[in-house]
């Protein structure tokens, strides 16, 4: 057969296969959104059903045989990519058991439940014996996928391809640095921020987020927006859904979850359609997705010039809710507080969170932490970076829904995006002039068009790295952040 | 190996399958309630993805061999059930040509859509071609079916186990004949009955809905309440979904179609646990599915005894709608109309409107009628049976989703639950005699508990004919249907 018709087969193949993905990713959105409380267990069968058919798909034998078939065949750049992606895939597919693949599978679904149910309990020792299983998983999964190497590098490697946790700590240890130093230096500050203490009916708010994500360019044609416990987006291409949450007394919450949200989605709105359902369409890594969410919800959505627009939206919406003016509502939305919880972080303690995540996860991983150790853990490392103590487990260890269902080596891609998103917006402002007069109307277009035009319609072609810095035109480094912050931040607190 | 670990690994393989087929059912309720207008085309490939799963495992050579080994095994009756319906369904897979099964998938999915808009724009030229094609697409599946045989029953074989077009031609042809009969003499009766002109607001209309679904014992830990533009229930197990339409001139639209929906996941819900994700844990066929349907919404939900309740429940809801008393309520809820829209039908004519949907269905699988005649053939048959002319498509030949979604053969099984609910609703009475006085409390327990207890718990247990013999304690007949509505009918109208 020609080298044509062999990747012809083989994409329609894979094609066939992303479909399923998709399908399980739906199951998991309804699962959130939508599902009977009663309907767990049985949930729980189907994703292990879909694991099974999807495993039988990606371990098909037809896959090795078409793949060296096409060694070495130039079929232009986007084959190359697609060979790239489909071959990684393929033998991370290939080294894990499919029992194990299927155990996986079932237990995190209904780990889920559990570990929801502890943190409204708010009692650890209900979802311990859980985690311990799903992490025992996990390791066994790990070190099938490394193949001798390091496990928590093969985790890594699932959600940001090329990165190691020798070259996180590095990274994650030198932007640490710079944080904590604005950090103290805001804390010995006598700037005070206003306080927000007004009721912000949920149905408004919901209005208003329905609003932003179209501000924000998402299309509602191809998506839609529902409430979940833990925001989060879902699907590709022409079904990218997105969910928020509602805080009568902080809408910003609400907000910037949506915000946050539409990043991410917008990222697979905007790839290239004629990429749908192969392996180029979709987001090239967690760390790039990151980037995208977090320069709509911070660079972008938390700006001087958008806040002072999405202040004058809100006294439309909820009257005058106690704030006097764009600049303390600016300072309001920017301030750096004492809160427990990753997602209300402010920009410059979030790294931190996750600094402390990536260290307690690398651990268990590595066996030197066990689950029943990690309560006091994580409670002695928050004391030690954060100054403070941990008041109960739902502030604490259970807050993040992440670890219930498997997704160790997740956590770092978060600050990786900070960092490629500080890069991004480095360039951003010098090829957009107009931004700041654009924001300060409510108008993301031409910041939007840029991020499309030159990372979010590329979709997989590039490696994440490669895509990033030919985006930004410079090496990935912790710099341009921990620039962007330090000037905002001196600008809110030390001026 | 032992008969009874043959049998344990073929019913492992058989619950996953269902697993993705309970998944796939999902994905409709999905397109149905949920999904983005733009995603389409994209769902259509998730459908196609999810059917070559689905056909790949119902096809597994292995199974031949499981149910050869286990040829004159005896495993007990419940065993011996799932087996024969293993069996029918292993058979009626291996019959149709992968391709095909894709095919129709694909189509369906996306036929419905154009339906959709044709019905919107009313205009069945927008229809046709899509309909020509699914309809060759199901007459080729219907021949490779029949082996020889009739290709209509082969496709009502899908829908309801042991039925052929010669035994519903009489069945049919009986009923009608008595419908005919107490029709007109319902025309020439002087009663008139109350005209409804009131607002009924939409969040009124669905709280009474889901106020009816749990009276009507609807587990709403195992289920949900969406709108849709055609009602329909969805799922089985511990995840059965229902939902409604809502049209604020007419509350009964609303509230009937939830009651009726009901019906359906109550059935559902009422399996014997212990079958869950087996061939048993489902209902045993379309024709004893709307038998439950159809009891809870006519012989209870609009009985006299009920009618009386919900009355009084709709004044404290809505206020003085304009109607005088129970009498004139129970005379508007069963007004026998001249109405064009089959789930809007009365009693009395309903089984009407299937009767013609059947004859000419059959006309197009025989090829005796072709797409571009059905149109003016359906509007013909319309005038001769009810006596005025169809005045729209949408209130014609586009009112149905059905044939869209390739469902032929479908149709005359709502009129084999109207049969079955007559001789049930028989028993029933002889069997619960406070039925009167619970329904008059809106007490629907007792009813419920009895269909639980003779018909709902036994899933696919025993073959349709044999169940509602079993249920009702007598020969399947049209009898006690035309009994029930005689005496009903009689005393609104003729006394």
């Amino acid at each position: 057969m020609a080298a044509q018709a062999q990747y012809d087969a083989l994409l329609a193949h894979v094609k066939a296969t992303i479909a399923l993905s998709q399908v399980a990713g739906l199951l998991s959105w309804d699962q959130e959104t939508m599902m009977p409380k009663g309907a767990a267990v049985q949930r729980g069968e189907w994703f292990g059903a879909m694991e099974t058919a999807i495993h039988a798909r990606q371990t098909a034998p037809e896959i090795g045989e078409w793949l060296a078939a096409l060694e070495g065949a130039d079929l232009g750049p986007e084959a190359a990519a697609n060979l790239r992606l489909i071959r990684r895939s393929h033998d991370r597919a290939t080294s894990v058991p499919v029992d194990l693949a299927v155990e996986i599978a079932r237990v995190t679904s209904v780990s889920q439940g559990i570990w929801a149910r502890a943190r409204a309990e708010d009692d650890f020792a209900v979802f311990a014996p859980t985690l311990a299983r799903v992490l025992d998983l996990k390791r066994q999964e790990a070190q099938a996928l490394a193949k001798g190497g390091d496990p928590y590098d093969a985790m890594l490697d699932d959600y940001e391809p090329g990165m190691t946790a020798d070259k996180l700590e590095r990274l994650l240890g030198r932007l640490r640095h710079g944080l904590v130093d604005l950090r103290d230096r805001i804390r010995g500050s006598a700037r005070r921020v206003p306080v927000l203490d007004h009721h912000f009916p949920e149905d408004r708010q919901m209005q208003l987020a329905s609003e932003l994500a179209g501000a924000f360019g998402y299309d509602w044609n191809c998506g839609r927006l529902d409430k979940a416990v833990h925001p989060f987006s879902s699907g590709s291409g022409n079904d990218t859904r997105i969910t928020t949450r509602v805080d009568p007394k902080n809408p910003f919450n609400c907000i910037y979850s949506t915000i946050h949200e539409a990043g991410h989605a917008g990222y697979e709105q905007g790839i290239n359609p004629a990429y749908l359902l192969t392996p180029l369409g979709r987001g090239v890594s967690m760390g790039v997705h990151e980037s995208q969410s977090r320069i709509y919800e911070n660079q972008l959505g938390r700006s001087r010039a958008f806040c002072g627009w999405l202040f004058g939206r809100m006294r439309d919406l909820f009257g005058d809710f106690g704030i006097r003016d764009e600049d303390d509502f600016y300072a309001l939305v920017n301030a750096v507080g004492q809160g427990f919880i990753r997602t209300e972080a402010d920009e410059v303690q979030y790294n931190l969170h996750i600094g402390m995540r990536f260290e307690l996860e690398h651990a268990l991983i590595k066996g030197d932490l066990s689950v029943n150790d990690l309560e006091a853990a994580w409670n002695d490392r928050f004391l030690a970076d954060f100054g403070f103590a941990v008041d109960r487990p739902s502030n604490g260890v259970l807050q993040d829904v992440h670890w219930s269902v498997g997704l160790f080596g997740y956590f770092p891609t978060y600050s990786l995006g900070n960092i490629h998103a500080g890069c991004l917006h480095d360039a951003l402002t010098k090829a957009v002039p107009g931004l700041e007069r654009d924001l300060a109307a409510g108008d993301t277009g031409n910041a939007i068009g840029w991020l499309r035009e030159n990372l979010q319609q590329h979709g997989g072609l590039y490696e994440p790295t490669a895509l990033i810095e030919r985006a930004s035109g410079r090496a990935i480094s912790e710099e341009p952040l921990l620039a962007y912050l330090e000037a905002k931040f001196a600008g809110i607190y030390l001026s």
